[in-house]
């Protein structure tokens, strides 16, 4: 617990990983995000340095847990030249907690470890509130060294942990339950908008649904939501789109076919092309319901 | 349970239906198949006739069960010429329990009103040992007085009994129920595909799937069956691609944009296509394995 952790990317998940960190006894010791402001007050809160260049972050900090957007991103802050997380990177350890493309997740390792450092892919397959809670559910993967050296503190981050291998392995996993998740998620979209279509009664629907085999857990945490068009963020639209987007790149590097992952990305990159990135995943709901579609997509 | 109960079309749901009955003290009177030497074996085993005309399964009972293959079989035994079970049919009740479509419950119940008899449909929403042992998930419509006379043998039948509404309401509810579980296990089969072509351990990436926003009553029934190719028939793959045609109709009729029930109506014609029609609906698996695509398939 002696360790120093800084922070980079403090939107709502990175800041509530911060704050559960502060919260169990550890140190955040720097928080940078290309919002200055946003990382300064947190840094106010937290009794964290906010340093303006991301060296600085590397320099006051044993372990650096990077939380951003993209692989765009990811590639900014561990640039080869300029400020960049990997300026004195010797011996400090990388956790990585993006959601991006597995391969950025191995070029990022070689980078790190050239510049004498480890690296760890920490995926979540949870939101901003388990981030507050304490109760991630973490998929690791990377330099097994390194994880066994921050496990106590992973620990206190999630409810459960899992190691899956080497660099990528567990973006890799991340990807493909994002994948069905969206999948899931689609489907469910379309059965509550032709039940809807037809004058079913939404709840008894939602009902049968989850006594039979169309039930699943999207079913539980989506479907009411869908019903009631309650769409408040947890997982963006524009998230799924990404997501989906990196299922579908990988399935298409490894020869697979991959209709229904094909027809979900469309359909989140329609909500992102239509404006409703921004709402939650179950926003979906908003393109198979007759009567929502949005006045952009009429003609389908 | 002094009512003489008729069974038409007798494959492996209708004679365990008809089996349940007997056990629990029901008299089948009658016992009717396209297929007439299977009628007269399960005839046999239960102490029934086997007619050899569909107007004397009527004129034998006071209650018709009908589980027939699809929409045409259902048209031809209610037919308005020829040998038919409208003959007779005053004051019989006809409980309709094959997924047909919507429509055709709705035209067959006014010929069976037509001709002084009342219809009910039970939709299931289960399998052949449900049947077996009267654990069937039932959803019915139609006309509500007769449902209230055969509700006590329905409730012998069934571990879950629920009144939908009027005629062909169960029916849609049976199509969304089936069109959602097909989305979902195609989607599986994608995931798992994509997982088995990145060398990941689908034994962990199930368990995974089982405790994130993946998770699914199709990964629990067919999950481990896709790992293990293990297809044994409970609902066939030809069965989902009809069922999912139902859905994908009223969907277009109800102008209702569907682009994933679309791909999982593509994906369950094409085992169809590939001679794998007789698969069970986990079998779709064999399409989004890189090593197991049928060789007909392998252009993709």
């Amino acid at each position: 617990m002696s360790d120093k952790i800084g922070f980079v990317g403090v939107g709502r998940m990175g800041a509530n990983m911060a704050r559960r960190l502060k919260d169990v006894g550890y140190t955040v010791s720097a928080v940078y995000d290309v919002d200055h402001a946003r990382a300064r007050e947190l840094a106010a809160e937290l009794g964290a340095m906010a340093p303006e260049k991301l060296a600085a972050v590397t320099a006051a900090s044993d372990v650096i847990v990077t939380v951003v957007t993209d692989d765009a991103a990811m590639h900014a802050i561990y640039a080869t030249s300029g400020d960049s997380l990997l300026t004195g990177a010797k011996g400090k350890i990388f956790i990585n907690a993006a959601t991006i493309t597995p391969n950025v997740h191995v070029a990022v390792d070689k980078l790190i470890v050239a510049a004498g450092g480890t690296a760890v892919e920490a995926c979540m397959a949870s939101s901003i509130p388990q981030a507050r809670n304490g109760e991630l559910y973490l998929m690791c993967a990377g330099d097994e060294g390194a994880y066994a050296h921050v496990k106590p503190m992973l620990e206190k981050m999630s409810s459960s942990l899992r190691w899956i291998g080497g660099p990528g392995k567990a973006a890799q996993v991340k990807a493909l339950v994002n994948m069905l998740m969206n999948i899931n998620t689609a489907g469910l979209a379309e059965a509550l908008g032709l039940g809807d279509a037809l004058g079913l009664d939404l709840t008894m629907l939602r009902e049968v649904f989850s006594q039979t085999g169309a039930g699943s857990r999207v079913l539980v945490t989506d479907g009411e939501d869908m019903q009631n068009r309650e769409h408040e963020t947890y997982f963006s639209a524009a998230h799924a789109a990404k997501d989906s987007g990196i299922a579908f790149e990988l399935g298409h590097e490894a020869g697979v076919i991959m209709p229904l992952a094909a027809a979900t990305k469309s359909q989140y990159d329609l909500m992102v092309e239509a404006g409703l990135g921004d709402l939650d995943k179950s926003g979906i709901a908003e393109l198979t319901f007759n009567d929502r579609r949005p006045v952009n997509l009429a003609d389908g």
